[in-house]
């Protein structure tokens, strides 16, 4: 039995992945609307401060992963006290917080935009005077889908733009005018084996991912650069499970060169492909990998693009599922709201 | 909320098949070891006999599906007062009875194996003398996996073969000495659109299907002539989801030839490569079917090999899912017994 901190449309893909490896899968999520409960052997409903809730949970359960990365420091700790949580909250404390997350990149030698730790309106003002404008204040905690984000632009004032992020601990990163953004998502299990898939490029409207497709329009270098990367995070992690890493792509003179964004330590949004694209899906991947099995086969089956369907995309799909090699996937999220992911169609080319 | 009658790994598959989609199951069993339990959003424990179980459930979903053809027919006829029960109850009728089915196809105009009904040690004599030796005795109800059959061979006492049925209602088939057997699945939907699978090659071990292979090593015409069939049968019941047609493939001279063995109104075990080597497996494709969706591409993606995983054969598996192309699927099954399918293994070779 795999225990799930979460309840959103990854971990119902992950609980749909677990099936026909013969597992089972008991949800763990607050109150709400939670697609993966659906699916799921057993749940628990409950806030994730329930210490006595996390206790029963993790008693009955072999091991706990989890679909975010934001799991309360105090979760995982009850949690792990009692059970195996994989991948281990140390990689959520180096990834929870932009700060210790790019001096760690920086620190395994792999190039990350400049950035200064900013924690007020200060140190703003020196920072940004250091990398000039364009740059990007981002929060060092919670960020997600551009959540927590402020350009500082030519005009923007930094009284406003520390107003705008709450105030919080945050970083000022500088601003890459790349030319794509591209990730990587990897696996690796208790054993040390790493695989990692071909290299996604994403397409993102609102901060919010919209299109992923591949083969990444890159050189062949940067492909092999992107992996080693996310193998020696992996290695540097001692992680176990699917993760992503986040890269920019630029162009300087006629070399592309890359800079990692961010590590996402779940099975992530633009993996999507893989359910209907490769020979071991992100889902199952991550299932063998935190379950002890050895890892699949990631090879590519053809020319890949994946469609996030975004609040009332979801209409109008009926009409396409007849085209070879389209895989429509829908959530069944019980609301449609505009910018809410209800699911996505990957078309395979062959 | 899709509504299925058993929960076994049929139902299982179904449900795991219907989520992408964005659809729900809820599952009505007995009491016992149900597999689709794990990964349904909403479950029923009670007797296939018990009217009100069968009416809260009938009003809880909005169609009605079953992963085995021999519900019973006051079941069906409760519950189709109330709510569409898909494939229709009539398929069912037509299917349960040895005796109506052979007669069906072959008032169709498809070939089948000679046959006599058998009611009685008499009638079972004079058949045989008609027949003659080897023949095989088949109950006309509730027969599976080869229960229900005694091969009249040339020592083969009567009242012994008549015993060993039951001395239930029966018929008496011709023998027929076959090359291979062979199925299609094929789908319907409401709209009268039918879609065939390659045909699939099928090897059998004490009556229980062990492995399915395609292509199928038969001429192009006897493929052909295996879809058109099981188009034309899906055409005559008026059929809505999948279904299989089971073909003997005989030769005669420098001929081959094609009987029609049986039919099954259901998503069938050598159909369950499609989930891993066809672009859309037949569990989605009964989904679409009775839920009215279009129905999906059945493109074959490779050479197939699928290997039924029966009692003990699912130790060892783990040290082979790492081969590419290779996908293994278990059931979930509490309990492993011999004869049991505990899961399935599918190769494809692209």
């Amino acid at each position: 039995m795999i225990g799930i901190l979460g309840g959103g449309q990854l971990a119902r893909m992950m609980v749909l992945a677990a099936a026909p490896l013969g597992l089972k899968c008991h949800i763990y999520a607050p109150e709400g609307d939670n697609p993966a409960f659906d699916v799921a052997a057993a749940k628990t409903i409950a806030p994730y401060e329930d210490h006595a809730a996390l206790e029963r949970f993790a008693r009955a359960v072999d091991v706990v992963t989890y679909e975010f990365e934001n799991v309360p420091a105090k979760t995982a700790e009850i949690l792990s006290s009692l059970v195996e949580v994989l991948p281990q909250p140390c990689a959520l404390e180096t990834t929870q917080d932009r700060l210790i997350e790019k001096s760690f990149i920086r620190d395994l030698g792999l190039a990350v935009p400049d950035f200064i730790a900013v924690d007020s309106p200060e140190s703003l003002s020196k920072a940004v005077a250091q990398l000039g404008r364009p740059s990007v204040l981002k929060t060092r905690r919670f960020g997600y889908d551009g959540k927590g984000q402020v350009i500082i632009k030519s005009e923007t004032n930094l009284d406003e733009a520390w107003a705008g992020i709450g105030k919080a601990p945050a970083i000022l990163e500088q601003f890459i005018p790349f030319e794509r953004e591209v990730s990587v998502i990897a696996a690796r299990n208790a054993l040390g084996d790493v695989v990692t898939y071909d290299v996604c490029e994403n397409r993102h409207a609102h901060h919010i991912l919209t299109e992923t497709t591949l083969p990444a329009r890159i050189s062949a270098e940067t492909e092999q650069g992107a992996k080693d990367a996310a193998s020696r995070i992996g290695a540097a992690l001692n992680y176990v499970g699917v993760f992503a890493v986040e890269f920019f792509v630029g162009v300087s003179g006629a070399q592309e060169f890359l800079l990692v964004n961010e590590i996402a330590p779940r099975v992530h949004n633009s993996g999507h492909w893989t359910i209907d694209g490769a020979e071991t899906s992100q889902f199952e991947q991550h299932i063998r990998a935190i379950s002890g099995w050895l890892l699949g086969s990631v090879k590519r089956l053809g020319r890949i693009e994946m469609r996030n369907l975004i609040g009332g995309d979801t209409d109008g799909w009926h009409d396409l599922v007849t085209e070879p090699g389209l895989h429509v996937h829908l959530y069944g999220k019980a609301e449609s709201r505009p910018g809410r992911k209800m699911g996505h169609v990957t078309r395979v080319t062959i």
